[in-house]
C-alpha cells in the first residue's frame, strides 16, 4: 500500500479555499431512555438543522469498533493520522500544550503534585486539587533541581498539574508510571521498561528524591507522580501534507498540543465561550485556510453525566454558528473526537455523527443534525481519518488520482 | 492478507452462468440545487426501477473517500484490481485501447501534436484539434523515423492523439512528461526520472528532433508532447482469475485498452448509441460469458455541465435496456466508474449507485434506482473492488469459502 499521506499531497492543490473544522468534543451520544433523544437531537439547532439542505450527513468510526477513544487518538485520527499506528504519550501532548518547545530527544512526562503521609503512602494524588498558583510556588522551588549532564524543564499545567521534561543525549521513555492509581499506598519505583531507558530512570530518581526534599515542608502538595513519559513522534506535518494554511482556536492546553503536534499554528486567545472562539476565527480569518476549531464542553459535561447542560453548550454552539458562517468557508466539517454519551458518563464506542456542508455536498433529505439522521445520511458511514481528505475534496484541494 | 485473486480463483466455478457488467460512466451525480434530484433520481428509468423489486442496491466506493478516480483507477477498481497498488500509465491504456498488441517490453507513450511559435514556445497544446485524417498524414511521416537498436511505432489514435512505442532491450518508462501543461513556454526536456531510463530517454529525444524536421511544414501540428509512458504491468488475467469467458463491449478506446490490459477480449463493433451497443452484446451472447459493455456519454456530458443531456443518456439506456434483459442474464450489474456530477462538471469523489440484480439478490423496499435509494440500499456501502466477487456470486459462481 503506497503511503496515504503521499497519495494525498500528490493530489493536493492549494487553490486558496477555506475550510473549518468544527469539533465538539465528545460530540456523539445515546437517547436518555428507550425512544428517547440523545443530547444532540435533543438541543435546538435551527442553525445546524439549516445547514443539512446544502450538507452531506454520515456516522464516523473514530478509531475501530467497540474502541473508545481517548483525545489524543480521537484528535490525530481527525486529523488524518492512523491513530493505531501513531500512539502519542500524554507528556508530549501536555508539554506542547502549554506552547513547551518540545525538541526532538526530549522526553516530556506528565506529573501531578500528590501528598504522601507520614508514612510515604500517597494520601491525596491530586494534593487536595491545589490552586494554579500554588502550582506556580512549587514549580519555582523544583526548578532549581539540577543533575549531571541533563537540562530539565519544570513548567506548572494547572491546578495540581505540571509538566518535566528532560533534555539530553540518549534519553528514553520506556519507564514505569509511578501513580499506583489509589491512595493507601506509596508510588511506585521509577523503572526502566526497556534497558535503554536506564540512564533515564536513575535521572529521574535523583530527580524525585531532591523534589521529596524540597517540597517535604509544602503540604499538602509535598510530593508527585509521573506519567505519560513521551517523546514528540514527529508525526507528518499536516500544512505540509494538506498544502493548507493551518491553525487551532481551542481554550484547553491538550488541544492546542495535539494541534502543534501536526504543526498546526496555536492561536493564542483569552476566549472561553464558543461564541468568543468564532470570534478569534473571525480575527484571524485572513491568515489561514484551514481552521481547526475545538469545543470542549460538550465533553465535559457528557463525562459529569448532565444531560441538559451538553445539550446547553450544543445550543449555545448553534446559535453562536453565524459568525463562522459569515465568513462563508468554502467547506464546513462538524463532528466529534468521540462519543461522550451523558448515560454513560466517560468517552464511549459508538459512532460519531458528522455533517459536511459545501456546495458540492451530495445534499441528502435529513432536516435536523443528529445521530439518527446521520445514520441514514448521503455521507453513509466513514472512518475519522477520512474526514481530511474528504474535506479537501468538498472544498476542491484534491485533482483526480490517476489518469 | 492472502492474495485476493488467489482466494477467489480457488472459489471460482465455472458454470456457464451468465453475468452483465452495466457501466455508465461517471453515473453518479448530485443534485442540482438542494432539495434536488441528482441526474439519476431525474431521469425517467422505469425499466431499471423495475428492476429494483429484484435487486440489492447500494454506494460504492471507487478508491478511498475524498479521491476523485481517473479512468484507469475507476475501471481496475471495478475489474477487482486494486487501484493503489496498480497505477497504470496512459500510455498502456491508449495503446491497447487502438488495439495495438504491447509485448511485455515495450515502453508506450501517449503523444499529442502541438504547434510551435517561431520561437519554438507551444502557441497551441492540440494543434488546432486537428480531425483524425490530418493525424494519420503525420503518422505516416513520423512512420518514416528510424533509430538504431529499437524498435519504433507509431499509431493514430484519434483527432492529435496519437500513441508512440518503443520496443528493444533494457527500455524504462520513468521519463519526464514533456507538455508543460500551457500555452508561451517550450515543450520541456525529455529527462530520465532514473539513471535506468536514460537509454530511453535518448532515444526519445532523437527521434523528438527527427519528427520536429518532418513536422516542420505541416503546420498546426508541426511538433509533438509526450505523456504517460508506460509499461504493460501484467495484471493477472481477469478471465483466468474469475474463471469466466469474458468480453468487452466499448465505444471509446481507452475503455478498450483497459479491458485488453485485463485480458478481455473486445469486440469491434460500429455501435454509438446504448440501444447499438447492447445489440453487439446480443450478436455475441453465446460466445461469452460475462460482458462488460461501457456507456460513455453520461460522463461526457456530466463534465460539460449539462445536467440535462446526461439524464437523457440514462434515459436512453433505460429504453434499450429489454435487449439486455431479454437475454436472461443470471446477474446484471448496473454502475459507474465514479461520480461525475454536472454540477461539478468533473470526475467526482461521491460514492457511485450500484445496483445488483439477480435472482438471488436480497431485495429491498426501493423503488427507484438513484443515489439516494442506494445509500439506504440492502448492499449497503461497499467498494468497487468487491463488486466482482458479488457478481460472481449472485451468478451462483463462487463455492464456500473454508470447510
Amino acid at each position: 500500500m503506497p503511503d496515504k499521506f503521499k497519495l494525498i499531497n500528490d493530489m493536493a492543490v492549494d487553490n486558496g479555499s477555506k475550510i473549518i473544522l468544527l469539533l465538539l468534543d465528545g460530540l456523539g451520544g445515546v437517547p436518555w431512555e428507550p425512544g428517547g433523544k440523545t443530547e444532540l437531537e435533543a438541543a435546538s439547532t435551527p442553525n445546524m438543522d439549516a445547514l443539512t439542505s446544502k450538507a452531506s450527513l454520515g456516522l464516523s468510526e473514530v478509531v475501530a469498533p467497540g474502541f473508545s477513544p481517548g483525545s489524543g487518538p480521537g484528535h490525530l485520527s481527525l486529523f488524518g493520522y492512523d491513530p493505531l499506528q501513531n500512539i502519542i504519550g500524554r507528556g508530549v501532548l501536555e508539554a506542547m500544550g502549554i506552547g513547551f518547545e518540545l525538541e526532538p530527544q526530549d522526553v516530556a512526562i506528565r506529573c501531578n503534585f500528590c501528598t504522601l503521609d507520614a508514612d510515604g503512602n500517597i494520601s491525596d494524588r491530586r494534593a487536595g486539587r491545589i490552586p494554579t498558583e500554588e502550582c506556580v510556588k512549587r514549580v519555582e522551588v523544583l526548578r532549581t533541581i539540577k543533575i549531571p549532564g541533563v537540562e530539565i524543564f519544570v513548567e506548572p499545567v494547572k491546578e495540581y498539574r505540571f509538566a518535566l521534561v528532560l533534555r539530553g543525549e540518549g534519553l528514553n521513555s520506556a519507564i514505569q508510571e509511578t501513580d499506583p492509581q489509589r491512595t493507601g499506598v506509596p508510588p511506585l519505583p521509577i523503572q526502566a521498561l526497556d534497558p535503554a531507558a536506564e540512564k533515564t530512570a536513575a535521572i529521574l530518581r535523583q530527580w524525585w528524591e531532591k523534589a521529596n526534599i524540597l517540597l517535604a515542608n509544602m503540604p499538602p502538595a509535598n510530593s508527585c507522580t509521573m506519567r505519560g513519559y513521551a517523546m514528540d513522534p514527529g508525526l507528518p506535518r499536516f500544512p505540509e501534507v494538506y498544502k493548507i494554511k493551518s491553525a487551532a482556536v481551542a481554550v484547553y492546553p491538550m488541544y492546542k498540543g495535539v494541534s502543534r503536534l501536526v504543526g498546526m499554528d496555536v492561536i493564542e486567545h483569552g476566549a472561553e465561550t464558543p461564541a468568543e472562539e468564532f470570534e478569534v476565527v473571525k480575527e484571524h480569518w485572513n491568515n489561514h485556510d484551514f481552521f481547526f476549531v475545538h469545543i470542549k464542553k460538550t465533553d465535559s459535561y457528557g463525562e459529569d453525566g448532565n444531560f441538559d447542560a451538553k445539550v446547553c453548550v450544543i445550543e449555545a454552539v448553534d446559535q453562536a454558528l453565524p459568525t463562522l458562517l459569515d465568513l462563508q468557508p468554502d467547506a464546513l466539517v462538524i463532528t466529534g473526537d468521540h462519543s461522550t454519551p451523558s448515560l454513560l458518563k466517560r468517552h464511549s464506542w459508538h459512532r460519531v455523527p458528522v455533517m459536511i456542508w459545501a456546495d458540492w455536498a451530495r445534499y441528502g433529505k435529513a432536516v435536523k443534525f443528529g445521530e439518527t439522521s446521520c445514520g441514514t445520511g448521503t455521507l453513509g458511514l466513514i472512518r475519522h481519518v477520512d474526514i481530511m481528505p474528504l474535506a479537501l475534496a468538498h472544498a476542491k484541494r484534491l485533482n483526480k488520482f490517476g489518469a
